[in-house]
């Protein structure tokens, strides 16, 4: 009897989740790269229409931020930062000597790490419609804070399917101020 | 025969996901609202028992910050933020002069640009037995840094399922100290 | 009639997804405690392949952070936040006589809110092979900021499915600098 066995194949049970590790050679000793649009290239390939993407810096001297990619802005985010966790302050992560198993081309970067900790290294931004889910003035930037090198960035999708949303489900709420 | 019509639905093969935007006018030029009870009330609307919460604020000038929401700590945020990235400084992305294709009402923002990298402006919550996974005197507030203005958070909800969780799912752990 | 009541349960529909608490006695006033083995043996623990480990520290006055677990960095971290922070500045929230219904044992802490907001308190970091998806030298921190106290982190795993990815699931990609 055709009724118990389907022509039809298996339809998934679960969301596909892709993983990609993007790399970059990094500008300068501080310095914003601009990657949204290797992220939103990645949703394209992907063909991920609904899904959340988890971008995680592998590093403990970057840091990923969401903000805006403004040429004057970005040099007022490294003298900040640089003044807020100047390089030169005696950093005991900077005693070289005082440090076990260190190679011997170690970096003073004490600084480094303090900036990546005040501006965070992961980003969790949902996709909709195709989309990266972020502001018009919003871009994702790697900022490297001890280069210029090599760097990389975990990238993971996670389709939460639908090609599109069903009535109600995108829809605009608010309260009073 | 009734065995290839059968009368139920199929059921959901993937998690959904609901999208919505939270849509606010804020009440100052550097101003807190909580957000709580917008969100709680999102999960409840949804009927998400288990499930990832996922915000996004859509602004360069905006923050999302888990903390808490005492009146006095609050005008503390402002002065302490503010001292550290004064408005009145000299910051290069403020000379409007230098900057291409700006419209007229362009604001010196400078300031509001570098405290929301140093807040942040995306939360990932998990949801537990439909409440927002978050502590006793834990807020989500949305940090307005260069209002009054209307601001949006993307929101996103994903099921992760389960009207309940099976023994075992949900227990606490941890090692001495 | 045998068509009506298949032999095999029916196949899951939708991802699990673990929600544990990790509990942990912190050592100081401010003390760092590296936490990324307690994530790591939950990931094994719960059999996760692929899948994202969502973490919120569920008070507002701890952080936590992806950065180094190196015993003099440490010490760095807590001289510069002291500093950028200090306890003793007259912060409103210490005004403890003029807040409404607090208990008498309520400590004196808008310092260590402010540095819990400048450091985050939520992390998302994905699960690639069963294992964090995080650098060689990165480790997952809480830190304590006002204890020494009995502390809880909410951890969601969210299994992605997979034993292994197929072909050209993880992949490295890159762009000239």
């Amino acid at each position: 009897m055709a009724l118990s066995t389907p022509a039809s194949p298996s339809p998934p049970l679960i969301p596909p989740a892709f993983v990609e590790r993007l790399q970059i050679e990094t500008g300068g000793v501080f310095h914003c790269h601009c990657i949204t649009v290797d992220l939103q290239a990645l949703v394209e390939r992907r063909g991920v229409r609904q899904g959340l993407l988890v971008a995680v810096g592998q590093h403990t001297t970057t840091a990923l931020v969401l903000n805006e990619n403004e040429e004057r802005l970005l040099r007022d985010i490294e003298a900040f930062f640089l003044g807020l966790a100047p390089p030169d302050r005696p950093w005991l992560h900077n005693d070289l000597h005082l440090r076990q198993g260190i190679p011997p081309d170690e970096p003073r970067n004490a600084h480094a790490h303090l900036i990546a900790m005040l501006l965070g290294n992961q980003l969790s931004l949902p996709v909709v419609e195709g989309r990266l889910g972020i502001g018009r003035w919003q871009s994702v930037l790697l900022v490297e804070l001890d280069g210029p090198r090599r760097r990389e960035v975990l990238l993971q999708l996670i389709d939460t399917g639908g090609a599109s949303l069903p009535e109600g489900r995108d829809s605009a709420f608010g309260a009073p101020p």
